[in-house]
């Protein structure tokens, strides 16, 4: 075999292995988002929003082949605003570095991310199918789109030379975390908050149903997030490439850690209690803020950036709780607030200014938020986005799934928690 | 170092990496069996059925290596019917592409795969030990020799210009998954339904007593299949291997998708509920479908092949409780007819004939139902398969295990249910 | 690209995707270990020990970053005793043939396995607090020191020509697990057994409460484990790295699935039950055991030694219960036992001697037993070690983190079990 070729088939196999690895770890992160959520419901809710973890997964990855890769990825201009528009996974061009399947199956990933994000945060009171059809317009639309932008290489994501804004979000803190946090806010206003949450005397406490899930569901996500933040650099080709990852890992892992012990401290010190619900949105927020930019910072750095991104997440869940949007699993803040701190941070470890980034993350807000609307408000005077008062009493496992969680465990305080 | 050998250590190196991330992604698959067993069985024979799991897994590993796989891959005659027989794991070839333990590592997962399906069609009634006999039977007997006819180029799967019938199945759609079927479906006739569950009013449902375990066990075989399949490719050296392996990774992904999707919406129209688990039962069923050839279908024909798959497991469900089959998983739904499905898909996109897969599935169905026969009826007529009805109406926990799974949480509905 | 140099490259990219492949796995060992401690613990114990996982994870990451890895790897003298100190992770040197991150990421989940042992054996009465500042003092002083000495290259690892011991421990059986389980058992001896755990009737049993998730631990643990010891191959270039790396995968499982086998043996000679938290211990045993040698073992003799090491936990298991040492999950058995039957059995397959492995683990032992007591002890004299009485009675969660882990399942049997 000649060299030339032999190198190139290296390269693709090396590309190849490195995206399949890192791409089932992001898929697993979809596992994650699954048991943190059923955790932190109530008993009642539990079947509803496995099923609606299942179904997101499923939808995102076939609406995302059919429409959403295509109008992100495949045929679209540089520097552009408008996306071409086709079907499919086109075939591995001549000369590729690797398969467009690989392409797809990690992109895949990210999308179904996206969406689960938006499923914590209208938990307990959303109707099953209302959420669906929003999950169809998500990832075929509002995502797509907004991800042309950036790692489409449209307007926002190319270069300044190339006559893009030069925006910077290695992994997605905006394009991804942000914009499910912002989609799920406009959602969460159209809905209101669950019945008996807001009373006269301050925010009701409803305490997710299972601790185990909740932390296991966080160890997923941590581990998923190895793959979602290495395998971005999308590349495995030369040195400089597994330095990059290797840096990522180590980076992503530390300011998850600073992420988890920064919001330890902090309820230790407020609340006198090492309050695990909170401890585990730390180290969520760790993550999403590291996101933004995992290759470029020392070990050091990442660990602040994640202490600083938990700070902000921490007080934002009690912030978004006096204005009563009703988030019962954080999503808003530990993916909207760390993923703007994440983005604010990009200058000090990378070339872009404070000033780009505030630019670029105001496009997507606004389109997300603005898109968003508008299909939850379409969903909302159609079909409906809430179930009955009585259904919510009752739980949603029952009116949507017909199935309880745990049809054998009595549930010996839920007359205090209902 | 000379260029060849320096080429053959490179292949050999992505190989061994190759199959041992495969490897290491099927292996997780028998925590995502016994969760989604555990979570599908009532409280009482939790325990059982974890206990079964993990034991059935450790037994399958080593009486797989002790003779099993020297029955099914080592020196046996091209396009034969009778193996050979010897022990453990052959030294590596000179100049093979991997070694021999990874091979091995590989197809050890497998077995134990097969052997998983059948401990949750038998559950909360069948003793433990009974259990463990048949599985040495089942791995060191029954799956090598069906399994050296098809994987090991024996009769059925070698090439026609060998001599051989042609079968084609990928990753085992009938190789694993099917006799996992035929040879539960052959215990469950033998075992009988549990006590209660058929009455003059029709079948008595038994909820599952934990959906949370249920959905982490789906997520864990979605995520291990990818290496299911995906290894099954088992060679990584070329630019067409790691086409290959990326279609397959997609194709895999794509039909779990449209199988969930497509029991979500039968589900909808015919019960006019999300029922959890026959969503996840029907992600299985895609899954299972697509086994036969996930390599070479275009991504949308794995939709359709997802889809039809679940919508026949779907029905079969429903229609072994008729019948009076007792399956408290639906395993002989999911894994044989979703199988059957699957093999039968193969021709659309493979150069076989519809005659040829029903020769190699009928000679597999009929090999495993027959060896399962005897073995059970061996078993049946000396140590016994059930527990007693007293520790049925206790459950096997205490009978067979001494442990309660959840020994604090009442069970409050438990006497509606037992 | 000089054909040199392309070696040298294509060397670096399997040394670091085989590394990140291979901490990936040990990371989710983290969750393993969170998952068996707390369904081996009463629902009352629960949140406090998910939390404590979760943290000392943290820690562990961020401490071993800024002091740990380099105490124990970073610019130290070839059998010395006494560690250089400086700060974070060096620049990755020239020619290297990795990343010093990726050399980081790895180590860095070995550290949390340590502290992980540690935190199963203090559960239900101790401070959170109290094990962080522990955590500390481990993950910064004592694990780092005996690395030095032996992973390290100083006196203890030091082959004899250089001026060593030769002492030979392939992935940690004494220098991580064992350190493990003599850390914890000065804990224990200082910190006494649970309240009213010895009763003059002898051990009261004070069973876990969730069984689903101390078998999801053990498979967490199991297919981390191939990581854990796969990795410790430390280099993937050539074909020998590639034999060597197969092996362990084939011989970890193939130990694991002996040490089940033969706690379910013995488990039911003994008892005349199956019992699954004794299964579960006779696997992760097996475990313990290959890890001091799994490169070098045929398939058979894994078998063996995890079947040996295995009955020796087992029987480990009732001794420190009749010696008063009470130990909820039987890490000191499981880690600190079979740890020590694995160093033994490393003469069987390697180069060395009973003696050396005995003045190994001897003064492995003495410095982590030494150190260990003196950090418990100035723990006790300062902010105490243990949760008062009346918190102990109603549990841990509600003194330590203010949240119950099941709010709503009414805990049936809790007055017979507190």
């Amino acid at each position: 075999m000649e060299s030339e070729a032999l190198i190139h088939q290296t390269n693709y196999l090396f590309n190849t292995l490195f995206l399949l690895f890192s791409g089932a770890l992001v898929m697993w992160m979809a596992a994650g988002f699954a048991m943190l959520e059923a955790g932190l419901v109530r008993t009642k809710n539990t079947t509803e929003i496995l099923t609606k973890n299942l179904l997101l997964y499923a939808l995102a990855v076939i609406a995302y082949q059919i429409v959403g890769f295509d109008i992100m990825y495949q045929g679209n201009d540089t520097a552009g605003w408008i996306p071409s528009f086709g079907f499919g996974i086109n075939a591995t061009a001549e000369g590729a570095s690797q398969s467009s399947n690989v392409d797809f199956f990690f992109q895949v990933v990210f999308v179904a991310t996206a969406m689960s994000i938006i499923s914590g945060a209208v938990a307990e009171r959303m109707k099953l199918s209302s959420f669906l059809i929003f999950a169809i317009f998500m990832t075929t639309i509002i995502y797509p789109i907004e991800g042309y932008w950036t790692w489409g290489a449209g307007a926002l994501g190319a270069s300044i030379e190339d006559g893009g804004l030069g925006f910077s979000d290695f992994a997605g803190s905006a394009i991804v975390h942000m914009a499910g946090a912002v989609a799920a806010l406009a959602g969460v206003i159209f809905l209101g908050p669950r019945r008996g949450r807001y009373t006269d005397k301050g925010a009701k406490p409803m305490p997710g149903a299972n601790m185990p899930l909740v932390t296991l569901g966080a160890f997923i996500l941590w581990l998923g997030w190895l793959g979602f933040n290495g395998g971005s650099q999308l590349s495995f080709t030369g040195i400089e490439d597994a330095d990059a990852v290797a840096a990522v890992f180590v980076n992503t892992n530390a300011a998850a850690a600073a992420g988890a012990l920064t919001a330890y401290l902090l309820s230790v010190v407020i609340y006198g209690k090492a309050d695990l619900t909170l401890i585990v949105n730390g180290a969520l927020s760790g993550l999403v803020t590291i996101t933004a930019a995992p290759d470029s910072p020392t070990a050091i750095q990442a660990v602040l950036f994640g202490g600083i991104g938990a700070t902000a997440a921490f007080f934002a869940i009690g912030f978004f709780d006096k204005i009563k949007i009703d988030d019962p699993v954080g999503a808003i803040s530990v993916h909207g607030v760390a993923g703007f701190v994440g983005i604010l941070l990009v200058p000090v470890t990378k070339d872009v200014t404070v000033i780009t980034q505030l630019i670029g993350v105001g496009i997507i807000v606004a389109w997300v938020f603005a898109a968003s609307t508008v299909f939850w408000l379409a969903i909302k005077y159609t079909v409906g986005l809430r179930i009955s008062e009585q259904d919510e009493y009752l739980g949603a496992d029952i009116s949507e799934c017909g199935l309880e969680a745990y049809p054998e465990f009595s549930s010996g305080n839920s007359k205090n928690i209902r």
